[in-house]
Formats: C-alpha cells, sequence, structure tokens
C-alpha cells in the first residue's frame, strides 16, 4: 500500500519475451478532476495529480486573472461544506470523495471579478458530486462500452514501436512531437499523426477514419508515442478503438477507465517487453 | 528554409561550455492555434501542429459527439470564405494567416446538434481573424511585456536540472510526471511541483508562490522537465518569471512568446549544454 496520493498500487501483468508475470503493486500516478469553482460558479475542470489543490487553484485563477493579491482571497471550500472547516478530510463514506474533487474559491467582498477574462470553460457536463468515478461513468453513458473484453495480441503488439519509429520523422528534428499511430489487425500500419499536442495527434487519426468512413474502428489498435492519460482512453473509446498501446505509462485514470470499458491497455511497450493493465493477453 | 509546415527554422544560439555558436537555421515544432466552429459557432480554439486540420476537426468533434457519420458533414470551410474553395490557399496579404486558422464545419441541413454534449468549450476572447500573433497581442495585452530583456546567467542554468531531478522522486516511480521547479536568482531551488498536466505543474507553483505573498516572481527561475509549449511561457509571464528553461525542445509559439515579451527562454538544459531562444546570455 502506497500512502502517497500521488502514486497509486495496482495489479498488472508484466510481459518478458514469453514469460508473463502477475504484479500486484506496480504503481501508476493518480489521474483524477479537480472542478475549479469561483463563488460557486465552475470555472474549470483540470485532470490532475492529487495534492496542492489548493495551489493549482490559486496559480490557475492567478493566470486567468481572476484573482490577483491574496487579499482577494477569503477562503476555498470542499464541495459541500459551508465553512473553512472544509480544508480538512471530511467525515462520511460514499461522497468524501466528490468533495475532494471540489473546490470553491471564496472571494473577499468587494472583489470585483472579470467572467469575459476568463479564456477556457468548465466541462458543462460537470455537476457536484463529479469524481473520478462519476466521469468515466458519464463518458460511458456517452460512449458504450465495447461489447466483448479487448484481446491483446502479444506478437502482434511487440511489431509495433519500430513501425512508429520509421513513420515519425519530425521526432528527430524537433526534439518530440507526441504521436498517433493506427494499426490494423494484423499489425499494418494504417495512419500515423503528429502534433505538439497528445490529444491533437488522436483527434487527427480518428478524423482520417472519419473521411476514409472507417468508423467504428473496431479491429484496430491505436499506439501512442508517450503516455497514456483519461482524455486519450475516452477518445479512443469514441471512435470505438478496442485496444491502447503506449511506449511510456498510463495515469490512475486511463487503466480505470480501460477496465470498465472492456478495452486492452498496454504500456511501456518497449522491445519483448510490456505492461498489461487491461484486456486478455494471448499469442 | 523548411517547406514542412510542421517545422520552423529559426536562428538561435548554441551554448556548449564557454563556447557560443550562432545557429541560423535550427528547427521547432510549429504550434499554431485552430479555432474550429460548427454552423458558425465557435466550439473549440486548439493550439496544435498546423496540417491535417480537416481530420483534426472531424476527430475533434467525433469525439465530441457533435459528428458522427460523413453524411453530417457537408463542408470544411476556412473563416471569411464562404465556398468550397477556402479549402485551397487564399490570395492576399495579411488576413490570409488568420483565414488558415479559423475552420468552419458546415453540417448537411437537417442534421441535429447536441451542444450540450460538448465538455470543452472555446476561449471566450477568441474572435473572427485569429491567428497566433493575435492571440499573443490579446495576452501580452493582459500581462505587460517585461521592462527589461532578461538576462541568463549560464552559470546558474547549468546547475538547475541536477537539482530538479534530486526533488523529483515520483518520476521514477511511474515513468514520468510533468514537473515545474522554481529557482531564486542565485540558482537556488524553491519549489518544485509533479503533475500529470504540464500546466497543472505550473499552476502548482504560481500557487504556491500566491500563499507566500512572492507573486510577481520577478527575479525567479522557472525550470520545466519535458517541452515548453505557449501556454506555459503565457503563465509564467502571468506571474512575472522572466526566464524559462526546459530539459527539452520549445515550440515556435513558445519562441515568438517570449521574444515578444522580453521573457528569456532556454531549451535542451543538459549537463554544461543548452539552447538559447530569447534573452541575452551573460556568465
Amino acid at each position: 500500500m502506497l500512502c502517497d496520493k500521488t502514486l497509486r498500487s495496482i495489479a498488472i501483468t508484466r510481459i518478458n519475451d514469453t514469460t508473463s508475470t502477475e504484479v500486484r503493486d506496480d504503481v501508476v500516478a493518480v489521474e483524477e478532476p479537480l472542478e475549479i469553482r469561483v463563488m460557486g460558479r465552475p470555472v474549470a475542470v483540470v485532470m490532475r495529480t492529487p495534492g496542492h489543490d489548493r495551489e493549482l487553484a490559486a496559480g490557475f485563477l492567478v493566470t486567468e486573472r481572476l484573482l490577483r493579491t491574496q487579499g482577494d482571497l477569503l477562503d476555498m471550500v470542499r464541495c459541500g461544506t459551508t465553512d473553512e472547516g472544509s480544508s480538512r478530510p471530511g467525515e462520511g463514506g460514499a461522497s468524501e470523495e466528490n468533495q475532494e474533487n471540489v473546490l470553491d474559491v471564496i472571494l473577499t467582498p468587494g472583489t470585483t471579478v472579470d467572467w469575459g477574462a476568463l479564456t477556457r470553460h468548465v466541462f458543462t457536463s460537470s455537476s457536484c458530486g463529479l469524481c473520478s468515478k462519476a466521469t468515466i461513468e458519464a463518458v460511458q453513458g456517452q460512449f458504450a462500452p465495447l461489447s466483448a473484453p479487448a484481446v491483446l495480441r502479444r506478437r502482434i503488439l511487440t511489431g509495433l514501436p519500430a513501425q512508429l519509429r520509421a513513420a515519425q520523422p519530425t521526432f528527430d528534428a524537433t526534439g518530440g512531437l507526441h504521436a498517433s499511430a493506427l494499426f490494423d489487425a494484423s499489425g499494418r500500419l494504417v495512419v500515423v499523426r503528429e502534433d505538439v499536442g497528445r490529444h491533437n495527434a488522436l483527434d487527427k487519426v480518428i478524423g482520417q477514419a472519419f473521411f476514409a468512413e472507417r468508423l467504428p474502428l473496431a479491429q484496430n489498435i491505436l499506439l501512442v508515442s508517450g503516455r497514456v492519460s483519461f482524455e486519450i482512453m475516452q477518445k479512443a473509446l469514441a471512435a470505438g478503438i478496442p485496444v491502447v498501446a503506449a511506449i511510456s505509462a498510463p495515469t490512475s485514470a486511463a487503466v480505470e477507465f480501460a477496465r470498465a470499458s472492456g478495452q486492452g491497455l498496454v504500456g511501456f511497450l518497449r522491445g519483448e517487453r510490456m505492461n498489461v493493465y487491461a484486456g486478455t493477453l494471448s499469442e
């Protein structure tokens, strides 16, 4: 068990060539949503590493010009509580996690707020009671889980990274763009797209399939060049992609999402090695 | 000169120990905003690598459930144009770049749109005519450029990465969180924060300074563990940070922003080596 709330211990299957090892206490970085409100009004939901939430909210609001000095700030309270005691862990059961993920910023009376200065806005679907689980359920309501759990084919997967590297010329020139690559069921590269934004690279891959009238991508494998966040799994499910593989690590929310949706999720795919976070492995 | 619109050739100063070399044709990844509209209504501004914009818009809208099949889509037109010819490069001068960065999605008559399904929203400050330059000017209107161009002290900078590594325990455990570290003018570590989100780590650092009543951070240096995007420079300026250093590469928009704001920007800071993208170097 880990006490640090930035890390979570999970069970995975570690593959090294044909050797498979069940690991009970692998570690992933925790990713959970934080809804930031100002005077009860939601202004942003950010997927973040829990901890230092007050700093995160304050820094976000400083850079959005909603906060200037500490004199503007009266208090920050967790959702569902009404007094300053809210900064301490609450009592009770099921709703506690939700409260931890909603932070309401109370301004000093007389502080003016330029709402128009906000450059980004909240998920419209967010509401009090938001927590990682609720968000995942909301998204899965939008895009149905897969009809059958994904099967991961080891020998197909190990062949993918070399194809991505060969097809990603910009990476070497600039020290790295994010890449998303789509493969067919036999491991043949269909399309690769690069972007400064991780999600953009995947959106381009999905858009390419849209124009080719290949959606949903029910027989395909997605490989991403870096890490896998919640949002990558969510976009993959939206496109019907059953298997997501990554050169680097997934977050806790990505793993939870994959397990709930029936998607396969592989990380640290390097040579003959990989970590299986979700899905059934076969040769 | 580079023809690929995903890469841009820029002049930098390359430092290796005490040797300084002017390089005229270093390469950075291009980062520019794309405003996505549906039937004239802005739904998102994404900072992206130009190219495959139609795919990006389509993929984004598929994952936001605003598009389902190609039958829903009548056309995509660049801002300021009204017919299908808009997909070709326009003629004329100053407004052309703007048009390239706004894409309006025209739906087939009878297609229903569930606006409520949108999970993220457009920059409220965006308007027709948005382009990288306009965005930069808008942000600089919010946060004034530095009163004097930043000075980069070589011997201070080279000492920073080792301090970040020593202070970033989670990185090794999970295969990497993003880190932001703040140093004082003498190179002493003030605070380091990690997060699954690059911007969150910086927001936490700025929030920490907010609560310590140390804003603006006019004497400080920011070191980020990965790459530097436009938004990182923007947040740094919002907090008054004059110098930003990164272990990896900056984007084109980050370099342009730094040069316009008077900030110093260093990339590929490794050992005694670094690339200087903006600012005046001293020992």
